[in-house]
């Protein structure tokens, strides 16, 4: 196959992003959202906000990281952020999905593209940091638009969020701050339990 | 309002963009795509693809053009590719929409913002040409991965394909040349009309 034609059948898998579903429901409340357009939310995010960064970052490996850091869930799903079993075995399943799709690439893409989800994995770098802080933020905006109704759906408690936002000042102190005000709004409505 | 919050509001706004139907459908054939999961994918085509582009472009910059291109449908709608009467109203419809949207923003981002979507509107610079190829090339990719739905449903032509796509080559030789056998091939099948 050459190297055109791998791409273009990686590019048709990546479609599947559209139809995962997250336990995160748009603004609107709607409905939930997906995988491909979370992506999209969060590569809006890194380029609008980067100023907010706590350290410089490089905008654009950003964008990449957070446009494919979800793909591993085209085999392995969404593993919910509260749900205690299915994150014990979610690094396994997400390394041999990343075996196989980002396999699908031209070799040295390949290795790029595995190499920025690894990196957005282990959160040390500027870039990494910051997108986990929006891969955080960006769910605690929507549920707070959408009148906690993710949060109330699964009996979600204050020590949980602030226990999966340990680390989410490290990549930005603002936008943490932002986000930490919402959820203790949303604590002091009822939506999320004390 | 102070820059973070007017950011905020601008990115609960784009949130629409995940509930704006498209004409075309998901790989899968399941059901239409939605705009923000449209500009997700033309993003990502544009920093794995770029290789392909005629002339050289500023990733960065065609990456935020895509991401952001469809911003004006919150407001104006899309408007499918072959709807005459529809394409008669658009420009000003859009300018309108354009005004209200990227005028959320901070001053610095409403002209940057604003600024790349007039550049992809007119198709003038490498990076617009080249956004412009992906936006053309993609609905093919699906379409013909969906076995041609689209088409079929509204009785396309190639002879309207390819008039639409009078410019696709300008920004891509190879990726215009990957989407016309596509588009040959559907013909052949009888997915599209001779």
């Amino acid at each position: 196959m050459d190297k055109l034609e791998q791409q273009m059948q990686f590019l048709l898998e990546l479609d599947k992003q559209k139809e995962i579903e997250r336990q995160t429901y748009l603004a609107s409340g709607k409905r939930k959202e997906k995988d491909a357009e979370h992506a999209w939310h969060l590569a809006v995010m890194a380029f609008l906000l980067a100023d907010y960064a706590n350290e410089k970052i490089d905008v654009l490996k950003t964008v990449k990281m957070v446009l494919l850091h979800d793909v591993v869930e085209i085999d392995a799903g969404d593993t919910y952020a509260y749900d205690t079993t299915g994150n014990q075995t979610k690094r396994f399943r997400e390394e041999k999905a990343a075996d196989r799709i980002y396999g699908m690439l031209p070799e040295e893409q390949k290795q790029e593209c595995r190499a920025l989800w690894e990196e957005f994995e282990r959160g040390e770098t500027p870039e990494a940091k910051f997108a986990n802080t929006l891969d955080k933020v960006q769910p605690v905006l929507l549920n707070d638009a959408s009148g906690g109704i993710s949060w109330r759906e699964h009996g979600i408690e204050k020590s949980q969020i602030m226990e999966r936002n340990a680390h989410t000042q490290e990549g930005s102190g603002a936008l943490w701050e932002y986000a930490h005000r919402l959820i203790e709004e949303n604590a002091a409505k009822g939506n999320i339990k004390e």
